[in-house]
């Protein structure tokens, strides 16, 4: 009953939508498979997008021409760059969203994709031919083709939700689990293992007494996700901060003989960077108090949710231990925390592409390749459905590298390191984080997406005008210089040491007091000749005089590493035959299946010595 | 965890949300259960409220206030007036609605009640001690108090969906079913049985070619539902007409051996009134066609309700006939239709408070009565929620006559009568529904929920002004006389005789081509005299003009059967010591426990000569 569609997407939270989204945008004809489209693109833990490491991947998803970064801009209730005060490689952008809107907004933004189709059904099987995935059975009985198929299956994948020493199936709270699809799939040769993680209570934010808490309020000049003129809500909300203490965390313990985590009834990893409270207390017994943020659900709703609070503890202990923080003494739930645990398939399985090694045209995306978070989701997600498309047209695939972007590292990591817990990006797993910015997402990865042809010439020509833009403020700042009577009573106010001469512009952004706007308002001229110029555009020109000289160190590493990075591998490549390799690194490469010597460098259990008896073979 | 609550409503769908509001606007603290706070409200079949009968109900509940209409007009995107061309007992509001505006209406609507508190849990038991209930234990195993409970479980309770030959359980298509309640209700002694109702496909508007078929606009100068004055929307959207033919029901036939409702696999009994299309061709094997309403789900989005289209054929067999219909050749489903087993209780097992005869101060409301629609559903959440805090105050029961509404007759005949197919109200169920008007349900029960405490004396004062005012118009009208040079032009105009003297407006109006606006418009002093009223007012004081000697005919009736509607019987009255009564009628009395010598003489079994024996007796 269904025409062969190009690729066949399952599943439709971060990933799925935005590997339909992607996959269709290329010209491929689509069909998105979700249990209930009455629930896509939801925000299942907490209603936010982006933060530290995250934020930067939104915009390169953005940058490319995803949708993450539009849709939460649509649904923003308050906006904030974080680590304003480092430097601008740790500038991320964060947004608390309205967690309906930002369901409904994905859900109109994929109706209005011409060549996506969705259809509400469960798969319980991928049709595989020849080695090759060519559609998928429905619980419905029904066989669907496709050229290829992505598996986004989240947290559903046999879903167990734990509360206390209760426990029910689930793929979600209040969902069903899917069954089926993970024993077909092992019965292919795939490896599956089991995780875990969790989420806070939800509650009634008219049972919370702000007036205990710390206000902490959005940007007042606030930025956005996407490159995109999308237009952005006038307003934002407050969110709130309180902090746990003695008496909660005393509270928490009376709960620890009927945790699921700590009595092993869990058996999955949990997310080592976004720990439970009972985690928490347990592995930081010398903190005193932990932080919770206090987050508003959407513009209007009463629903609050309580982040830094997630626990799978019994009900009742979750909600005494709540009424002992400051401000929720008389705090109601309206939903309790829980974990959950799922099936995930360890990325190793996987190649760069994200295509699978055991099955050709198979695709694995989000949280069933061990990640954990929207933002690593969409990213996998959106790479994924690029590739399927690729991959079936006989295109080049897209495989970012590590020195160009975020998601090259999530998906390097993954594919080489593989993961026991769920991985969650930071910019300290990015080793050319300096390069990897919030700001030059567009200058790194839009001409990428443009050759690709998910990027028209406009946007294209929009990041070329910023780059030739900034490079003529950059002139401008180098030839011109101020005076002394213009400049030192903005280096007085700011508290840099005064000038005795006229001196370039340059020399004086180069100060860690001073920024571009300082100039502007000292230096009238500068200031007119700047006002042509838009926030980002100006912005870039400072972030690369101020910081030239160790974006340049950077690049030199880079392109050091470029030969080891550029060395390409035959895939399938005997290692066998290479004797001279150690037995563990000829196992671990015929694993892996490296595509470049870089990468093959980076295999736990590959040594330098091993890379050497590589490259001597190789040339 | 939980304090005690005043009244527990279970489920969050249009009977269990209108419940919960009434009881928490009437001053009890009350707690909302529903197993996914993610979609309450939700308009599982029809994106639409209202129609014929039903949109008198969502007056009458909105008369009384209630929310469905408001909820209703703030997402309406087409309003009509059904059946404007019969008699005003037969004007039937209809809207056709946003499915997710709907929903999120509700949910911000119960947030914004200060005493309603709400929980996402599934119940699993009703706490009963000393033959009252007394709370709930969920499936977390919380035991919540409370001094009553409202059970409003939809088509949750064992739910199993059928789709061909395929089926599973669930509440609705992608949730989740409730188990474990009935089983415990019958060992409480409740007799269940077993229920099915059906819901079409869902389509992909942008495959459908409107073209090939009729347009169905709004009303021009559009009605709403609400007697408040909740804004409108200020657009509205085009629905179409299609119908199916002897190809489509030749396709449908070929999926007869594969339906669960013709292989005997579906055991409950469907909705009459709402039959499948394969129902439909079978039981009226005659007819050529049958018309298909295509109604779309909201403003924006693509999703389109097939009505009239109902089905649980296999979903090839849907799709194929589908694409037969004019307009649908390339079709494509989000969605397909299915049927859905529930358990329900037949509802002679009530009170007419809807109090449960076995258990005291456990009240039913919705579909587990055996009841279909959203406003049936609603109407009896509204009551429940009434009468349980009527109850646990002592208070004055609600109980509405079957002369003053909708509400009373749908009330009344399924306590008195039962149901074992899914009731469905029509005006044809209303023996008095000439008084029972969409025009006057504020008049008819806005005084009685003013005394309940449920409107405010604002509201009141709005409706006594609109009676005052009607009146007003009608001593005009029959005190004031035109002239033949003002009239006969517009008599002409409108096809009506002419007069030769000077006439009573009164006796012009009641002419059945004339209309109020006629008259002023013929009578420039009767027209600035109408100008000061508004339309409700003045179609109040026309309708009762045109139709004053129906109306006063009807009155007659019920006032001649008022003498055996409010002879009221001892509910505990031991009928097994009357024994001139007949057996049938000795036993059913004792069943049913019937409030009054009316409801008495409506019990099936029970003749016109046992009511004589009663009389006697109680005289």
């Amino acid at each position: 009953m269904f025409k062969k569609y190009n690729v066949i997407v399952v599943g439709a939270g971060h990933a799925g939508c935005e590997a339909a989204a992607a996959a269709a945008n290329l010209g491929s004809s689509v069909l998105l498979i979700t249990m209930n489209m009455g629930v896509i693109a939801q925000m299942s833990c907490n209603p936010a997008i982006g933060g530290v490491a995250k934020g930067q991947i939104v915009r390169e998803i953005d940058a490319m021409g995803g949708y993450t970064g539009i849709i939460a801009d649509k649904s923003t209730i308050q906006f904030r760059m974080l680590n304003l005060s480092k430097g601008p490689a740790m500038w991320s952008p964060r947004t608390q969203n309205d967690r309906m809107r930002f369901a409904e907004e994905w859900r109109l933004q994929l109706e209005a994709l011409p060549t996506l189709d969705m259809w509400q059904d469960t798969v319980k099987e991928v049709i595989v031919k020849n080695g090759k995935a060519c559609g998928v059975i429905t619980s419905l009985g029904i066989e669907i083709e496709a050229d290829a198929v992505v598996l986004t299956n989240g947290t559903f994948l046999n879903g167990v939700i734990h509360i206390g020493e209760k426990k029910f199936g689930g793929g979600r709270t209040g969902e069903k689990a899917a069954t089926g699809l993970t024993e077909q799939l092992v019965s292919l040769g795939f490896e599956s293992g089991r995780m875990k993680t969790g989420t806070p209570p939800r509650i009634d934010g008219r049972s919370l007494n702000y007036a205990l808490m710390e206000e902490q309020w959005g940007d007042d000049n606030r930025g956005r996700f996407s490159y995109t003129d999308t237009p952005l809500p006038t307003e934002q909300r407050c969110c709130w901060i309180t902090y746990t203490n003695d008496k909660v965390h005393e509270m928490l313990k009376t709960g620890f003989e009927r945790s699921p985590m700590f009595t092993g009834r869990i058996k999955g990893l949990g997310p080592r960077y976004c720990p439970s409270i009972e985690d928490k207390i347990n592995r930081f017994a010398e903190r005193e108090r932990h932080q919770i943020f206090v987050e508003p659900e959407g513009w209007t709703t009463n629903e609050i949710y309580v982040n830094g609070f997630s626990t799978s503890l019994p009900e009742d202990v979750q909600q005494k231990a709540l009424q002992l923080i400051p401000g929720f003494e008389n705090a109601r739930m309206y939903r309790p925390g829980y974990a959950i645990e799922y099936d995930f398939f360890p990325p190793m399985q996987l190649d760069l592409t994200l295509e699978t090694l055991i099955v050709k045209h198979l695709f694995f995306a989000g949280q069933i390749n061990g990640t954990t978070g929207y933002e690593e989701a969409a990213a996998q997600g959106f790479i994924a459905g690029i590739n399927a498309h690729q991959r079936i047209n006989d295109d080049k695939e897209l495989i970012l590298k590590r020195s160009e972007s975020y998601i090259g590292v999530l998906i390097d990591d993954l594919v080489t390191k593989g993961t026991d817990e769920p991985y969650r990006m930071f910019t300290s797993r990015a080793e050319h984080r300096l390069l990897l910015r919030q700001d030059n997402a567009d200058i790194r990865l839009t001409p990428i997406a443009h050759k690709l042809g998910l990027i028209g010439d406009e946007r294209l020509n929009k990041v070329n005008e910023k780059i030739k833009n900034s490079d003529h403020i950059i002139q401008y700042l180098k030839q011109n210089s101020t005076t002394v009577d213009k400049m030192n009573p903005i280096l007085d106010e700011v508290g840099s040491s005064l000038i005795s001469q006229k001196t370039k512009l340059v020399n004086l952004l180069g100060r860690p007091q001073i920024n571009i706007y300082d100039l502007a308002k000292g230096d009238s001229d500068f200031g007119s000749y700047l006002n042509q110029f838009d926030k980002e555009t100006i912005e870039q020109a400072e972030i690369k005089v101020k910081y030239e000289s160790y974006f340049e160190k950077e690049m030199e590493i880079v392109n050091r590493m470029k030969k080891m990075e550029d060395r390409e591998i035959n895939p399938d490549f005997d290692y066998s035959s290479l004797v001279s390799l150690s037995i563990e690194a000829r196992q671990k490469l015929a694993q892996v299946k490296p595509r470049t010597l870089g990468q093959a460098s980076r295999i736990s259990g590959v040594s330098p010595s091993d890379i050497s008896v590589l490259m001597v073979h190789m040339s």
